[in-house]
């Protein structure tokens, strides 16, 4: 589920001064961030490794965030964006008739991404929510919106489903993506501990068959 | 979903002999453990704080426990007993005549459990499991294996249940049962992430629902 993370070779001289540009520091140390923390978490993971993973020289980290809480927050949101992107191409997709096809190929491709980093990478979301007892407290309410963001692109996805007769008409299109999120964020989490596909295919699989029954 | 974790007084003069009475060390240990990892995790926790917690002599440690990691397997070992316990009174308990309806008082049994903490404690094996990226590698199988037996008993409840004619007879309730245990571990994960129930009904509901339609 982690973006690539593959980290653009080094330019000598001046830094860049777009400091959203793919090669700028601050966006490597994001990049390495999301890889290290799907990963490993954020308790066991300091900020040198973040640093040496990212290329940028000890010392400068500082240079770009307040704090490593204030860098957690900036992976969130980054992460949010990211994954937002990855949703609305699957669920705007016309080149796939039926949406609960749509909602499938998404599943695929978040399976297809954990299978490239050989089911290592976990959610940044659903690991950071497991770690909420030792994380400011600020991240709970950031991570609890960026869910609702994903459960609601998914449920407008359900509801053009319901609309072209693919589940049942009376069908409550919030809830059934609430309970996606739920599950799927438990199907992530299996995968990484069998480092593995299957948990992902049989919630996917058995949740869209339960909505066509 | 841990258990009660408040520690008996501590008694004066020689420690008990049975290393297993629950107010000997050991016992007083494995306790503090399950109380704090299923709230904290691993990696943030050191030895110290569950030391303290659970009243025993600093430097003692090494007495019970040959290192940090078999400390967490014995964690694994007590908690994966402690909720096979759970599951056969809930699923064995003949007073609660439908099993679907034994399925369910598991589920309200465990929502109430993460009420009494308040929605810190989530399940020692979701968060170990979120945690394997840096965990001993032989963490893996003994977490899948745990799961596997919650599974197997969730699994014979289910046939009860088919066999009861309270869901579809066709139904493959070891796929069933994987499905809810995939799913269970995402619920408990929300619960924690938002401070409330709600996650927990709603999975739990909506799994049963979905049986019998």
């Amino acid at each position: 589920m982690a973006p690539d993370t593959s980290t653009p070779p080094r330019r000598r001289g001046r830094p860049p001064k777009d400091r959203n540009a793919p090669d700028a520091p601050r966006a490597r140390l994001i990049r390495a961030g999301v890889a290290i923390l799907t990963e490993k978490g954020f308790s066991a993971v300091g900020i040198d490794e973040i640093l040496t993973a990212a290329g940028v020289p000890k010392g400068s980290f500082y240079h770009y965030f307040a704090s490593k809480n204030a860098f957690g927050l900036a992976l969130i949101d980054a992460y949010d964006r990211y994954f937002l992107a990855k949703l609305d191409r699957w669920f705007d997709d016309d080149s796939i008739a039926a949406p609960l096809d749509r909602l499938r190929a998404f599943t695929v491709d978040a399976r297809d991404g954990m299978a490239r980093h050989g089911y290592r990478r976990g959610c940044l979301v659903g690991n950071l929510g497991q770690e909420m007892g030792t994380l400011p407290e600020d991240y709970r309410e950031r991570l609890v919106d960026v869910l609702h963001r994903w459960q609601a692109r998914t449920a407008r996805c359900l509801r053009e489903a319901r609309d072209a007769g693919e589940i049942d008409p009376s069908a409550d299109c919030d809830r059934l993506a609430e309970f996606f999120w739920i599950g799927w964020e438990g199907a992530v989490l299996r995968a990484k501990l069998e480092r593995g596909p299957a948990p992902l295919d049989r919630f996917a699989e058995h949740f869209l068959s339960s909505l066509t029954t």
